[in-house]
């Protein structure tokens, strides 16, 4: 079951200046609260620190703690925001997952965390 | 023949936040009103919900539906466009479709819904 | 020889919407002025219509009358924005030409057409 | 030796309309004048012309001049577009090279011709 | 071990013109500070000159010297963009860094100096 | 519904020679038996002609009369490779046709004629 | 749990003639039995049916049986060959994986099926 | 109107060796018999050369000149087969015409003259 | 160093059948014994394990302890190919090293072991 | 002038088996003999060596010498065959240029070096 207390974090090791770093996992994996058929995505973590950044280890293994949970494609994605919003309070934070093919469609769903200080989100 | 009563919603998973939709349909063919020839195309919904999201298993049997209708590229992306800012009322709403080859062009066609609060479709 | 009464128009089936119609013709083939060679284009015909759209099958022979005449690059595509500006007083049009390779170049000509209410060309 | 006196014009077909003109050449060659080794670039000349558009035989007989020269990637690309913005005048000129890897390195150089009534360079 | 003082310059050969230098490293590498690992980049500098250049071969001895250091992505992409920012005093700097996939992430990470007169970025 | 009378032909204009013809047909379409839901392939037809070849607008009409016809993939492979066989008795005959995704799967099956002279084939 | 008894049969419709059939699913998934990680593979199965076919659908759920099983690449390949031996007694079989990017190595393993009559596997 | 006299040769550089040369015009334009509308190919000269080799430039001009005549995929593959086996004697010639999409399909035909001593022809 | 003894093997767990393993490492680097500069590889270990199979992160880590020493390219491989011969003494085995640009050049090695029973290396 | 002198070779590291090396020069120029225009190509030298190798700074610094040598595409790589034929006596050699478009043609030629003990050249 997905847990966010899974996250770890570090010190931003260069806090006096707004940069931006991209995450995307290529190998996450959830299933349909429908049909228990498995979904495949690939899910990008971007944002700007401000006094702590993620630890890529646990950011991999909060996203495999998804694999057997049913869920939908806007739920997981608003989530994950939610969760690395609460974990980080990031200067911004932007989360997109993208969906491989599921009854001839792919998906892509963008969510934005309304963070304090956001200036540079490219 | 093509149906709006065939779209499903259910309830917006997020609705205190802003976030982005992106259902590409991989697979849609409708037939040329003076030839009779099938057409193909890619059509994309992008869209910010407001109260209901777009349920993706009837979107699919929504195009499905105009398999053997005949209609002209312009006719479909705004009827698609209408079809879902009815059902939908989104906060913004973007229909895209891609044609494939036809006398030696591709063609593709983008309509935007005028609806309430559009702030974010990038 | 080029002729711009062989374009012909419908109604826009949406005219209460600025919607964007992008037609990529890619077999245009005229010839060189000075060398007598062929010249070789992908053209894209990018427009929001006001009242009417151009049918695509009299825009295919309108551009297949330019198969054997001696014409510039930069002529060609200030000629075709110039003919269909005035068969469809669009709310705005771009014409692009993409040239293959000539003597190691390869040449891009864009031109806009300073129609009315032009709000939407992306 | 390169020499700006190769450069040819012919007069702009549509003055009245701001358009552009982008000529990429794939088979730029000079020397580094340190080592003596050949560099390869592909070199794009991207303008609005005002009174003239540049003949695009005399534009390859003039990168040709550079073969055998020793000249640095700032420089050439600097040079190229000083020659062209007097030869031209243009309404807006950007010049940009891209050079193939040398040392792990690949380089891309920018550089843009402060002309007069510079609107369109997208 | 990586050090600043491998950075040579030259003097600008059009400092009266903004322009844009991009220089992509492709064969960067340096070691995980946690499992000794080597970790491999992309690694882009983009600047605005003013009064020097950074000379290229002084770049790749400055890149080598990380080859077996252990220093995170966060930490390497920020201590160049300060080395270079205080070796160049450009007009604008910024340094992005892609790694390969590591435990099914691939990683991006920019970050901008904030010099002097900075105008052209794109 | 499909009818392989719909194929006409036309004399082979070097029947002195073998030589090797390929058609591609990039918009066939069928109908799943089980769940009523579109397929869609690329069917390719390479035979080696003996006394006729196909006239290719009749080969797309035969394929088009596929459009609403409940057929399996295995199935409407072989009966292509029948009917083509029938019509044609070329020196060989190969029909390969490749299935979009469909339940995380693509497929492809691939059918030969035995008919007669068959020499080359590739 | 995978279990060989998931996979279902239909009779070969066209048992007179030697045809290829290729499934490739995009989605496999497993659990590596060393560290617990997910492994993640395209799978191909390539097989010359006798007198059956595997039947679409039932070969995804026994796909999807593996999703939380321990086994290494080597031993689920040759597993899935033994499985779909026994279950179709094909004409010929071979049993393609391809395995994303693990610890900076991609592998791709391939068994062939002993099978009887192993005429045509391309 | 096409014309086999336009191909000119010179002697082979290297008549003790056996070679092969594979020039590939990308710029093939004919009519269609049928619709009087232009076709489109990329058409494949390889050949091993006995006594003489073909003059590239002639080559050039020998295809300009089917640009306005109306003829068959087939018919036009063989007959450039016919002129250049007859031009040159070749130790060995394939011709391979690609031919652009036409009606949803794309078409490539391919024919081998039957010289002598052809040995190398991969 | 590199060092042999690094490589780990496990039994095979199909021994009954010839199949093919093909890992291919994309991170392998070392330096010119010339220059000192770094070289940069994909190495791909192809074989048909007899008793064992080669532990992936042994593997990796056999790989790992060339990254300071200096080694020309047909060295390397030829010394790769002599280790894993030695280690798995399999049915057959293939090395291909494919490395990145160098002064204007990429090239690629491949030595095959000379083992028993080699049947099956596509 | 180019000039077979320059080419340099170092003993053969691995004489007790046949290994395939394969050289491939993305960076050559000569002048075509009629026009003097600037002609480019990828030049790949594939040869198993016998008891020596070429060095890879040679064989640029060989290649280098073509810059200004007017010389046709059939003659350049049967001379290059000739060259390295006679300085490496190999088990077997191939040499393949593809020159980039000269009139709307790509063209390559490829030359066999009649070695002895040519046993491996795929």
């Amino acid at each position: 079951m997905s847990d966010a207390k899974l996250l770890e974090t570090f010190p931003n090791p260069a806090p006096h200046r707004d940069f931006l770093i991209d995450h995307t996992h290529h190998e996450f994996t959830s299933v349909c609260p429908m049909t228990g058929h498995p979904d495949f995505a690939d899910i990008t973590v971007r944002y700007v620190p401000d006094k702590t950044c993620v630890e890529l280890k646990s950011l991999k293994l909060y996203f495999h703690a998804f694999r057997n949970q049913g869920i939908f494609f806007e739920a997981v994605t608003n989530k994950i925001c939610d969760d690395l919003g609460k974990a980080l309070k990031p200067r911004s934070l932007t989360i997109i997952s993208k969906w491989k093919a599921r009854g001839g469609f792919t998906s892509v769903v963008t969510a934005e965390w309304s963070g304090k200080n956001a200036k540079m989100t490219r």
